[in-house]
């Protein structure tokens, strides 16, 4: 009483301290007194921090986010809990600063993110500390989501959804695909959305053929097959979802591709649980494929970790060796392409369960709820 | 006649020609036996390709593009002059059977591009030939944009502007600074943008006193200042351009702070023409604010080469050395920011000629345009 108190520092976060203790522990199993966090999304996992061109370093007791003049009240804003470092020239140089005051050893860097430009600056600028890659420390720690994240990523599936939902609803004979694509990019940012997780893909006819097309001038038909692949980007967190919707009628060769990738993906999605290898989700689909004679035309990757970002671990491909664990959150996405004719994908999100799974996505896959009006 | 001829494959077109001879002149330069290219942007600079997740391989004869099955059909449609190597596995073992192939010295890559871990698996792949950083040979040769080129930023600015404009008239009161970004995004895309060149900002009183603010939930009130900083990709090619706009009324503040930036830009424009150091153009902008009391309250850079990426050489910064040459296109944009207030930032986008500058965009920046109805 009587005496004036200083504002004291808003206190770092539960989930936000308990990732970093986390990140701790690994980095003293690795021996690094510091790492360097070059990748945005690991910046925003750690530090809460969503600005461009800087790094986040993280030693035994301190948090620095070195970042420039463009981003000094977004940091106060955002990570008041680190120590904002406001560089005037270089990265390498405050590294160089802190290397002075703090006589490192070893720093860790992100040997997979930052480039080789960058990390020849870096080595230089902690000597004699030694540069060295570290395991991928955070992108182990975010394969397992922690329930705030899966709530995130659950938001930013309702918000793709009923953006779906409302742009099948415009969908006109003679739209363009790019008119498609815009339309359901803006329904997602009306809901929330900071954009869309990706570029949204829509794809008519032989286009879907090709599996990452861009959506262009082609037009929409009675009897059109159309390709969605998308997502929205909710409080940096990410939804990927993928339906083929047939504008009126449904062409017998598309019936067959439908069913049968549908039944992969039922497969796939059975096979997802705990303690299972990555790598068998990928063959309940594509043996699965095979056997019904679209072996060569599924092209691709069954799934892959999503989250912050739109790809992330684990990998359900041929040669996946990560073994789920509950609290990984999955796509799961067969899909055939035929040159000439199209493609069909499904692809749903899904939350690795201790028991099995659970289909976060929840738009309907039957054949018969594809057809639209157009 | 009368013997079936078998399609020649299509022609290199002429720019992509002319792109890869000063591509191998530099090559041979740096005594380079092959070239892994490995940014998107400069893959489609040399090849035509948009696709992810591969490398453009140049050698003094040949045109490799290793990619993946994704892409097969895109390959051959936006770049059948490329040999496609659709790969199994990693990258490295392509560049590996390469190697074997045609038993290269001195491979070149790109180190402000490549990951630690790319270019780790690169080195061995290509063994016993030597991996070594080249100069910058795509961004060097990018700078100066060729006639093609500057009228594919046209195009991006006039689809940025158009949509500014009847974005502008459907801002309205009680609106989020998120649903007028989304608006804007919408209207480019009708109008042929594949997306916006970043993403866009709009922000709202205070929140512009982040010179990269995200847009969010405040919303427009009568009185607001609205920073808004977007621009369009068509085909590619980026606009990046930003205008302050109030609401029925300028506040005094906000009204001096414009006329100052107002002047600092035209300074700054002013300074451009080929032959001119770019720090100069910096300078032009830099001390008459800093002659005005606004010194401290500008916290970046006056500008940045524009193309395919968004920010690419030159850059206008205080230490710029590079030169401007006829044909780079910039943008000039100062800006001044008060915590608490907010910010004024102006900026267009300029093609650096022989006797001077053309600047390409046309919207108004004179005061009395800016005020909207909302």
């Amino acid at each position: 009483m009587g005496m004036a108190r200083r504002k004291t520092k808003r206190a770092i976060p539960n989930h936000l301290a308990a990732r970093l203790e986390r990140c701790r522990a690994r980095m003293a199993d690795g021996r690094l007194s510091a790492y360097v966090v070059s990748a945005p999304t690991d910046q925003f996992y750690l530090a809460g921090f969503t600005g461009e061109d800087g790094v986040v370093v993280v030693t035994a007791r301190r948090l620095y986010l070195v970042t420039d003049g463009r981003f000094t009240i977004q940091a106060a804003r955002e990570a008041p809990w680190a120590k904002a470092i406001i560089r005037k020239a270089g990265i390498g140089a405050e590294l160089s600063r802190l290397q002075l005051r703090h006589r490192w050893c070893r720093v860790g860097f992100q040997a997979e993110h930052a480039t080789v430009k960058q990390a020849a600056i870096w080595r230089k600028a902690v000597s004699p500390a030694r540069l060295t890659q570290s395991k991928p420390i955070t992108a182990e720690l975010r394969n397992r989501k922690d329930p705030a994240e899966v709530v995130a990523i659950r938001r930013a599936i309702d918000v793709a959804e009923a953006a779906f939902k409302v742009t099948c609803r415009t969908v006109k004979i003679g739209m363009t695909e790019r008119q498609v694509a815009a339309r359901l990019e803006f329904e997602m940012q009306k809901r929330g959305a900071s954009g869309p997780s990706f570029p949204t893909i829509v794809a008519v006819g032989s286009n879907a053929a090709l599996p990452h097309a861009r959506p262009g001038s082609r037009r929409i038909a009675s009897g059109s097959a159309i390709l969605i692949d998308w997502g929205a980007t909710v409080d940096g967190y990410r939804s990927d979802l993928t339906r083929v919707v047939f504008v009126r009628t449904i062409r017998p060769q598309f019936r067959r591709m439908y069913i049968m990738v549908h039944e992969a993906q039922r497969r796939a999605i059975a096979a997802v649980s705990s303690g299972v290898e990555a790598r068998m989700v990928d063959r309940a689909a594509r043996s699965y494929l095979a056997s019904v004679g679209y072996g060569k035309a599924f092209t691709h990757s069954t799934g892959h970790g999503l989250g912050l970002d739109v790809h992330e671990g684990p990998s359900l491909a041929r040669r996946g060796s990560a073994t789920l664990e509950a609290g990984m959150v999955v796509t799961v996405e067969p899909g055939v392409y035929v040159p000439g004719v199209g493609g069909v994908r499904i692809e749903d999100d899904i939350l690795v369960t201790g028991s099995g799974c659970e289909v976060l996505s929840t738009l309907s896959t039957n054949l018969d709820d594809m057809v639209i009006r157009g």
